[in-house]
């Protein structure tokens, strides 16, 4: 039984892995364009961008494919579906990361930790910058999965409010509201936290409009962790640069990397960071725990598998 | 009844307080040398810095101190006792912007969000920042008032583990375990972040020194918000230059405002704050609802006083 992975865990997971199943070989490559044991392989460990309908075809004894992540929209779903391969993922681990990265955030801008570190290397003690709170501030989290439900958790214990946006307006925990994705012009006016987890689907794609930003508070801050595409970015230079919002934070782009020389790398009120939100250094043992438990399944022929992936669905 | 402010509250919260009671005259001053009317007062509302053995044996009418804040060190205990002269504080309107301060900076630190900043400033799209998490790390919180349980309530929501150390080893809600100040050197190594908000006493002055930074983990981070003679600055200098922890935050510091100069301002891994951990845009309007909820009792001869001060004690 050939197990191949397309990238490189450190070593220290792969001596988990062997340790863990001494009677099997993992085979550890860089690219999947390197990985000259492909078409052997039954087993095909990847983080689900690389796989082509080709690379399906050309593998006949595959029978499981594992993702180390949750995004899966450049896999070849029909294909694999035809060949009837098994396909699990890593979703759920990208929770705690996320909700930490959001909240934090939210706490650096509240507590203008970047201009407290602008006086400290003018050595300048201000007493006078004033400082605010999370408690009792508004938080609206557009997407109340997995991740949207960490996020609200952790903004109840910091003595938020929290108003979900979804589909069908469902009820979830840790939200004290929850609204329909047609209520959202109505609940906007409110917030002081605008957060999107929302995927790319055709019900978000440019989903927000200019007359989204504009009911919105000029205090607000809207964070994007979710999919680049929710809005056109020219929409929210226009917000930012007309005062309608304080600030913005986008971890997502509509072109990733996002190009050298795009408006956005130097607008003011706006914080870049390049789609990290989700990976950390807790992020590849976590996924790699998912994989072990599967692996043992696997091998017994068992049904017990975490985090399979429904195929009709695509998650 | 006169009613003397040593200090100028915002417009908004003198309007509250005329319309919550209207019978009565309230005296703003800008300053403690500026209030003239202090030797008629019958209550004095004040930020606790200014009053001395003299101001309070020239108001032969005083009652009430009313002291905007928490911290007391400068307040004239002994005349005011011997003038059997009530005392009221703002204890308690502390702990939610200093828990939020903390864990603040703990993401800051896992986050990476400065070194972030610096890459978009570069307009550099770096994937390769290895981002932490503090879900499973191990907080220890040296003094479990108040405030350090409230920290130690929100990282319990963040998934850590909380370790305090107080006087006695006595048992705190949101703690996994508590320690005795004497066993400090012993819970010190297992800790990834180590937060002071221990007040001046006989017993915390300069109580850490060389040996407990040398027992603490290289990738620790050290926290201090409570005061500043916790430690001999030069300890935390040294530890820092000979890498025995990763990174300190200080909000106080034995000089106050921290003369320039001053080599603590550029030292690396260390970030400065003006002592405003606790102060925020909320502060004032927590406090002037204790003085709020206060007066009336006062006016109506009751005794149900909120944060009466124990002038044994002298908190």
């Amino acid at each position: 039984m050939k197990i191949v992975f397309t990238f490189r865990p450190p070593r220290a997971l792969q001596a988990q892995l062997s340790e863990a199943f001494p009677e099997n070989e993992f085979n550890y490559f860089k690219s999947v364009e390197e990985a000259d044991k492909l078409s052997e392989a039954e087993i095909v460990v990847t983080f689900g961008e690389d796989l082509t309908e080709k690379h399906i075809e050309n593998c006949p004894k595959l029978k499981w494919i594992m993702v180390a992540s949750a995004g899966m929209e450049k896999m070849p779903f029909e294909t694999i579906k035809e060949k009837d391969i098994l396909v699990t993922n890593a979703r759920g681990i990208h929770k705690i990361p996320m909700a930490e990265f959001t909240i934090g955030y939210m706490l650096n801008h509240v507590k203008r930790f970047p201009e407290l570190l602008d006086f400290q290397k003018e050595e300048t003690w201000n007493k006078r910058l004033l400082i605010g709170e999370l408690a009792d501030k508004r938080l609206l989290v557009l997407g109340t999965g997995a991740i949207g439900t960490e996020i609200a958790r952790l903004a109840k214990a910091f003595r938020m409010e929290t108003v979900g946006v979804n589909r069908n307006g469902h009820k979830n925990d840790h939200f004290d509201e929850i609204n329909k994705m047609d209520e959202l012009l109505m609940v906007l006016p409110d917030a002081d936290f605008i957060v999107s987890i929302l995927p790319s689907t055709e019900e978000t794609r440019f989903l927000l409009k200019e007359e989204h930003f504009q009911v919105m508070k000029e205090t607000a801050v809207f964070i994007n962790i979710g999919r680049g595409d929710l809005l056109e970015e020219s929409i929210l230079i226009d917000a930012l640069n007309s005062n309608e919002i304080a600030h913005a934070y986008l971890d997502v782009f509509l072109e990733e990397p996002l190009p050298a020389e795009h408006p956005l790398w130097s607008q003011e009120r706006l914080t870049i960071t390049p789609h990290i939100s989700s990976v950390t250094s807790e992020y590849l043992p976590r996924a790699m725990k998912i994989f072990a438990h599967n692996l043992q399944v696997y091998k017994e022929n068992g049904s017990d598998y975490e985090n399979k992936v429904d195929l009709d669905k695509g998650y």
